[in-house]
C-alpha cells in the first residue's frame, strides 16, 4: 500500500500535490516525498514522517514549479529508510530528466533488477519505483526507445501491480499494469490542470470538470498539447483475460469516499454488511463495529437485521506507534491504548461485533476479551471478508502465510481462540456479489488463485 | 479546556501518566507536561506538542518516581508559549516542594494575582494553574496554614472553575471548585495505586477496583496512610445552592466513553438526538453527521425518526493545522482538507445534517454548500444544543460575544446565512431533559445565567 | 563564569545583543538567553546551545524591541537545565516588568533564599540571577522601595560577586558588587545607544564613542533622559577597603582583546610570560604553549628568554564534548582528540611547555606524556599562575579543594606526576607585579584569603 | 577540498572513522558521511552538519562493522544538498557491494558522465565520487574487469584529481590519481588495523606502527591477506613526467601538524615566512598574522626580521555562518564578528600584517581598515603566496577568474584598494624554494600552467 499523486500545469503544483498526498495519508504514514519540475531542474524532497510535517508552508515555497508528483509510503519488507522512499529521479547530464512515483509490487523484481544490473544500471534502494523508473529510462536513453515504447516494453516484462506517474520536464505520463490491480484515477479542472491520484478522494481537493479511471495497460500523456491516451490491448501484456482489481481496496484500504474500480467504496462496504446479515439469525441487542474501518460494514449489517448500531468501542485518533510497552499492572494489552469500551454499556448484552477482516487475529481477540470483561453476555463476531489464507504479491504488506490465523486454524478453532460465542465470515460468493463485474477482481488472498506469479 | 492526570504509588507513574494524558489528548493538543516525584526531587518536562511526541520511551525513562501529575493544554487567550503550560512547581530550599495541574478558568484572576503580587509573590506566566499553586503555597509556607486549610482558603477566595491535583513529596491532593464545573474522577486499583483524571476514560488504562467523581469542594488526600476525604459543604464556598456542571462537556468536549457528572456521555448525546427528533417532521432521505463530534447525536436522531443514518461526510484524521492557505483555484475553503462528501451519494436527496453546536457558523455554512454542490436537493440543519449566545468564563475558549452568530442573527437569518432549507436547534428545556439533575448544570453560554461572575 | 549583555535604545537591540553574546561565547557554551522589551511586553528566549544556533535570523526577527539583555551560561554545580539559564523575568499584572542577567556567585544564597521564601517569594531555579532579581523586585513591589534603593539594599545583604543588568520597560539598570569581582564595561555610540557587557570585546561590535568600567557598588540608570550614575561608597557595602577583582580573569577567562580592571588582558599575559622567564635558566630549544589559552604567556616567556616560540601542539577547534570514549586501542586519552603534536618536530629537543594554570593536572600530564612520546628529550613545565589551592566562591566553577592537585602534592610531587623534567610556577609576588594596583585583586584561589565568606 | 577516511579491520571502525573525520573537519564543514560494512550489508549515514553533531555516540552504536569509510564535504559549485554528499554506495542484488569516498575534482566529468549515461548508468548527483564509483563498478559488474583493472581503466580515462578509498565487503582499495594532486596517507597499527586519510593528522588518533603516502597511480588493496600494493607507472596514465602536488595544501589547506607530499606543513609555512622576509626592509614595530591560517608564516617572517610577533587580531572560534547581516549602525562589515583588534595596541605603530593569500581581497581590505582605525600609523601587507590569478580545476573551490583581484588589478592597484602602505607577495621562485622537489608541484593558480585540462 502506498499512494501516488501527479499534478500538471498548475502554478501551485506542489501545494496541490501536498493536499493530494494528505488526502491519501491513510495509504502510507512512514514517509512521503515530492518531485517538482520548474521546467529546468527537478527539486526533490523526501522525508520520514507525515505529509503535514514534511511539507510545511516554508518547504512548499521552495518547491516552485508547474509539474509535481508525490508519494506516501507504507513501511513494507524493505528496511524502513529514506533510501526506500519515493519519488525516484534520474537526471541525465545531456538534458532529459525523469521522476516517478508508483504504487504496487513487482513479482519478478529480482530477475529484472539482475537483468538491469548486468547491463550496468545500478540502484540505491530495493524499491519497485526505482526499478520501474530505471527500466524505462534505460530503454529510452541507452536503447533509443520512445518513452511510450519503453513503458510498453516494461509492461511486457515487469510482472506485478503498478499504478505509476512519470514526470519529464515537459510532460506527465500515467500508466497502470495490465491487470489494474491498484486504483488510479485522473481528471481535469476547468482551468486546465490535470491531476492523477491513487484514489479519487485526492482529486476532490479541486473542483474537477471530469474524473476517469485509467484503463488496464493504458498510457496517458499529458503535455502542452493536451491529454492523449494510448489504449493498449491489455491482453497483449497479461496472462488473464480480464482485469484483476484488488478486492481488498474495497474491503479495507481505500477511503469510503473514493470511487474506484467503477464502484463507490462506501456502497460496496454497505453491501458487504447486508450480505453477512442475510442468512444470520443471531438475536442480538446491539451491533458494534471495530472503528473506524468497519463502521460502514456494521451499519449495513445492523440496518439489514434491524438491530441497533452503536459505537460501543471508542477509538483514540491520536495514536502513533504504541509508545508504552504493555505491562501486567497496566491493562494487559497495548490495544487498550487505542480502543476503550463505553462504560455501563455492555452489561448483559448480546453483542455482534463487526470487523472487516481477520489477519493474525490478535487485536480482535483482545477486543472480544475486553467487551466480555465489560459485561457482555455473548459476543458474536461477523467478518466483512472471507478467511485470509494467502499472502499478497501485488502491493499489500500481509504477513507470511504462517502467521495468517486462517491458515492454521479452522473457523471453529478461530472462534475459540477469540473467545467468541460465534464467528461468521463473508463467503467468497457473497463477496463477488458486492461488485458489478466480479470476474474483474483478484481474490488471491482468499482463494489462492494468483493471476500472475 | 485542558486535561489533568495524577498517579500515586506506582513504580511506573510516569508511564501511566503519559497513557492517561494520551487518553485525554482531545482536551488539549498544544502542549503537555509532567512532574514526577522520586521522593527527593521533582523532575519536570513540559513541551509544545502531542503526548506521543513529547513523552517518548527515552524521556519517560528519565522521569522515574512513584508520584506523577500531568497536563494537556488547549491554546487559549494567553500567548501560545511553553511558559503558559502546566504543571507548575514550587520548590523551597528548606525542603517542601509542590507541583500542580489544573483544568478550568479563574474569574477573579486579576484581583487575586494583584493581591499576591502585592505580597511579593511573582509569576512567570498568566496561567491559572500557577495562580492556584502559588496561592496555596503562600499560605502554607508564609502564613503557616496546613495544606488543607490553604486549599480551603483558596476555594473561598479564588472564584471560577478548577479541577486540580497537587503533588508534594509524600502526598497527592485532589480538589475541585464548589460548583464542580469541570469533570474529575479518581479511582483505585487492586494493587493500591490511585489515579485521578479529568475524564474517566483516562482511568480505564488500568483495571480499576472502583471509580468515583470528586464532589464539589471536596479535598482528597492520598498518602501512605491511604485515601482521606475532606468533604466540605460546598455552600460555604459558593453563591449558588447547587453544583454547576458544564453541560457542554456532555454536548461536545468529553469523550463519549467517559462517565461524568453522574451520566454516560454517550447516552446523553443519544438523548439529545432523540429530543431534536421528537417534534421534527422533515421528510428526509438520509441523516448525516458532521463527523466525529456529532455521530452519536445523529444516530439518536436517525433512529428516533427512522431515517437511514449514513457517514455522508468523510473526515481526514491526519489533520493538524490547515497547512495550506485556501485559494480560489483550489476548492475555495480550507474545510475541504478535513471533510469530503461521498461521491454519487447526495444527488437528489433530502438531507438532515446534524451538528453538535453552532459557534461562529463558518464551518457549517461551508459544509452545507459542499453538500448542495454534491447534488443534495435540500439540506436541513439540526443542532444538538441551543443557540450559543454568551462567552464562557469557566474554562472553554469561546470567541467574544460579537463573533457568536446567534448573537447577531435570528434563527431564520442563520438558516439563510447557512444556505440551508431549514434549521432547528435543541431548546434549553429539551437539553435539561437529557440529564437526571438538570439544576446541577450551568447553561450560561445559552441563557446568560452565569452562576458566578 | 558567565557573560552578560545589555542594549538600550537601538532598533536592532536583539541583533546587537546576539552579536555581543557571540563575542562572549567563551564565557559560557551551555545555554544562552535573551529578553527583549518592545515597550509593552518582554519576549524571552532561552535555550541550551550556542548563540549562533539559538539566535538564528528567524528567531531574532521575532525579538523586536529597543531594549535587550542577554546571557551566556557556563554549566556549574546546578543541574544542567534550561530552568537554570538566564535572563529571568518578573512581570506583574499591574504593569511593571523586570528582566535580569547576572554574572557571578552568591555566598549567602541559601540564607537569602530562605529569607525570601519565608516572605512568600518562590523560585523556579537555583540560579543566583533569579535570587537577585526577585530580591530587588520584592522590595520595590511589596515594600515600596525605589529600584535604586532596592538595589542598594540588595548590595548590602547579598554577599558575593555580581555584575548585573536589569531591564524595565523604560530603563536599563547596571550595577556591580562592591568588590567588583567580575568585569563589567559599558559605553555609548555616537547614535546614542548604550551597550553594557561583561567584557569590553563585546562592545567592539559597535563603534563606541566611549567605554568605561562600572565602579564597585556603582548603579547606572539609562533611560530616555540619558545616563545617570549613582556612585555609592563601596565601603558602605563591603568588609574590605579595596576592590577585589578576580585575577584569574586576566590569567585565563577573559578574551585577550578585552580591557578589564584598568588593564589590557593581552599585556598582563605577556607580563606573566616575562616574569616566569625572569629567573629561569633552563637551556631549551623551543617554547611551546598549550594552545590557545597560553599562547600569549608563552610568547612573553620566549621573547624574554630569546628561545624560539613554536606552535608545537595543534588544537582542533571543532571540539565540543569528547564524543568518543577513549579506548586503549585508540590513543589512550581523550585529550588527543583536541591536541596533536607536530610530526618530526620534538625529536631530541629540550622543550619548555607553558600552561596558564594547573587545576587537576590531568590534561597537562597527558600532554607532557604526548610530547615525550613524540621524542622530546626533556619537557620543562612553566605555569602562568601560582598553585591553585582553594576553591572559588565568586563565580568560577573550580573543583572541590580535594581535587586540586596543588592541595595534595608538593611542587616536586606534581612535577613527578606530570612526568616533567622540571616545573616552575609563577609566584604570587610576581603575579602582583603584572597589574598596576595589585591590592585591588582577589588571590583567594592561590592564598586562601577570601575577601568575603 | 574535502577529506576522506578509511578503516580496515577494527571492531571500532565507525568510532575511529568519526575521530578521523573530526581531525579533518577543517577540510569540509558542510556535510559528512560514513559507510560501514559489517560483512553483510553496508550501513550508510550522510547528513548536513559537523562530525560531532552527525555522528553522536547513539548513531555510532548503530554503525557496527569492521570496515568503515567516511567523508567530510566542503560546499562547492554543486547545489548544497545531501544528494551531493559522500560516500556513495552501489549494492547489487547478486551480492557484491561497493562504497567510495573521494577527494578531488574531475576535469572531464561531463564527457565521462555522458559516456556512462549512454551506457545506461544513471546518477543521483553531480558529485565526482559517484562518477568514479559507478565507472569502476560498471566495468567490474558489466564488463567483467577485476576491480584493479577497472580502477586502472578509470585512471586512464578519468582526468583530474582524486584521492579515493573504495570498500567492498571484504577489502579496502585505496588509490590516487597519477599526478597525486591531493594528499593521501595510510598506515598500520601494531594491532593490525589499517587507516587511510587525506591528511596524516587523522592517523594520529591511533599509535601507528608506520605511515606512508600513497604514490601517484598506486593502488593498495587491504584484505584478510594483508596489504598489497600495485605500483603502476604513473607516466602510463598522465601527460606530465612528474607528480603535480597542490602547493596550496602547504600554504593554506592542510593542518600544520600534517606531513604531506614528503614535507612537514608547519616547516613549509615557516620557510614561506622566512622567504618573504628575506629582501624586505620595512622598519616595523610589530608583525601581526591574520589568525589562524597565517600564524606560522608570520612567525617565520617575524623571527627572520627580528620584529616582535604579536596576536594583534583576536579571532572568535565560535563562528559558523555570518549570522547577522551587517548594518551601517553596527560595525559596517561582517568580518568584525570574526576578528577584533587588541585595544590600545596599534596606536602609532608601523604594522606588518601577514596573510597566506589574497583571493578576492575583501576580507584583507576590511582588516587593513580596521587596524588603521585602531590607530596604526602604517600597515604593510605581506602575502605568503604569489598573486592568485587562475581558477583551480583540481579540487579547490576558487571563485571565477573574474573575481580574482590579481586578475583585475596590478599589485600597486591592489595595495591602493587595500588601503595599505605597501604590499608584497611571495614570488613563484621563492615558493618553489620552500619544498624539496619543486617540479613535483602544481602552481597553476599562480602561473596558469595547468598540468591537465
Amino acid at each position: 500500500m502506498c499512494g501516488i499523486i501527479g499534478i500538471f500545469n498548475n502554478d501551485k503544483a506542489a501545494e496541490l500535490a501536498a493536499l493530494g498526498l494528505f488526502a491519501e495519508q491513510h495509504r502510507g504514514q512512514e514517509s512521503c516525498g515530492m518531485a517538482v519540475n520548474d521546467g529546468k531542474i527537478i527539486k526533490l524532497r523526501k522525508k520520514m514522517g507525515l505529509v503535514k510535517d514534511v511539507f510545511t508552508p516554508e518547504k512548499l515555497k521552495i518547491l516552485q514549479g508547474k509539474i509535481a508528483i508525490g508519494h506516501v509510503r507504507y513501511p513494507t519488507r524493505g528496511t524502513s529508510s529514506i533510501y526506500n522512499s519515493q519519488p525516484y529521479i534520474v537526471e541525465t547530464l545531456s538534458g532529459p530528466s525523469y521522476a516517478l512515483s508508483s504504487n504496487g509490487d513487482i513479482i519478478n523484481y529480482k530477475e529484472i533488477r539482475q537483468e538491469l544490473e548486468a547491463k550496468g544500471v545500478y540502484f540505491s534502494s530495493k524499491n519497485e519505483g526505482e526499478l520501474i523508473l530505471k527500466y524505462i529510462v534505460f530503454y529510452v536513453e541507452k536503447e533509443g526507445y520512445s518513452i511510450i515504447d519503453s513503458i510498453k516494453k516494461m509492461m511486457k516484462n515487469i510482472k506485478g501491480a503498478f499504478s505509476a506517474v512519470l514526470a519529464t520536464k515537459e510532460a506527465l505520463y500515467m500508466f497502470r499494469d495490465p491487470y489494474a490491480f491498484r486504483p488510479m484515477t485522473y481528471g481535469k479542472t476547468k482551468e486546465g490542470s490535470v491531476v492523477v491520484a491513487s484514489e479519487s478522494c485526492a482529486l476532490d481537493i479541486l473542483y474537477m470538470d471530469w474524473k476517469k479511471e485509467i484503463k488496464p495497460a493504458e498510457i496517458i500523456i499529458v503535455n502542452k498539447n493536451g491529454i492523449e491516451s494510448i489504449e493498449n490491448n491489455p491482453n497483449d501484456f497479461r496472462v488473464t483475460s480480464t482485469e484483476k482489481h484488488c478486492i481488498f481496496e474495497h474491503i479495507y484500504f481505500s477511503r469510503p469516499d473514493s470511487f474506484i474500480f467503477k464502484e463507490n467504496v462506501y456502497q460496496v462496504r454497505q453491501k458487504i454488511g447486508n450480505l453477512i446479515a442475510e442468512d444470520d439469525d443471531i438475536n442480538a441487542d446491539v451491533v458494534v463495529p471495530v472503528p473506524d474501518s468497519s463502521n460502514i460494514i456494521a451499519l449495513g449489517y445492523a440496518r439489514k437485521r434491524n438491530i441497533p448500531f452503536e459505537f460501543g468501542l471508542i477509538r483514540n485518533h491520536y495514536v502513533g506507534r504504541t509508545f508504552i510497552q504493555p505491562e501486567q499492572t497496566i491493562r494487559d494489552e497495548s490495544v487498550f491504548q487505542k480502543f476503550n469500551p463505553l462504560p455501563n454499556f455492555f452489561e448483559g448484552k448480546i453483542v455482534v461485533m463487526i470487523d472487516d477482516s481477520i489477519v493474525r487475529g490478535t487485536t480482535l481477540r483482545k477486543l472480544t476479551k475486553l467487551i466480555k470483561h465489560a459485561g457482555a453476555k455473548e459476543v458474536h463476531l461477523r467478518i466483512g471478508s472471507p478467511p485470509v489464507k494467502n499472502s499478497c504479491f501485488y502491493g499489500i504488506d500481509t504477513p507470511t502465510q504462517k502467521e495468517l490465523i486462517a491458515n492454521n486454524k479452522s473457523i471453529e478453532e478461530i472462534k475459540d481462540f477469540m473467545g467468541a460465542d460465534s464467528l461468521k465470515y463473508l463467503t467468497i460468493e457473497q463477496l463477488r456479489k458486492t461488485v458489478k463485474e466480479p470476474e474483474n477482481f483478484c481474490y488471491a488472498c482468499f482463494d489462492g488463485n494468483y493471476p500472475v506469479r
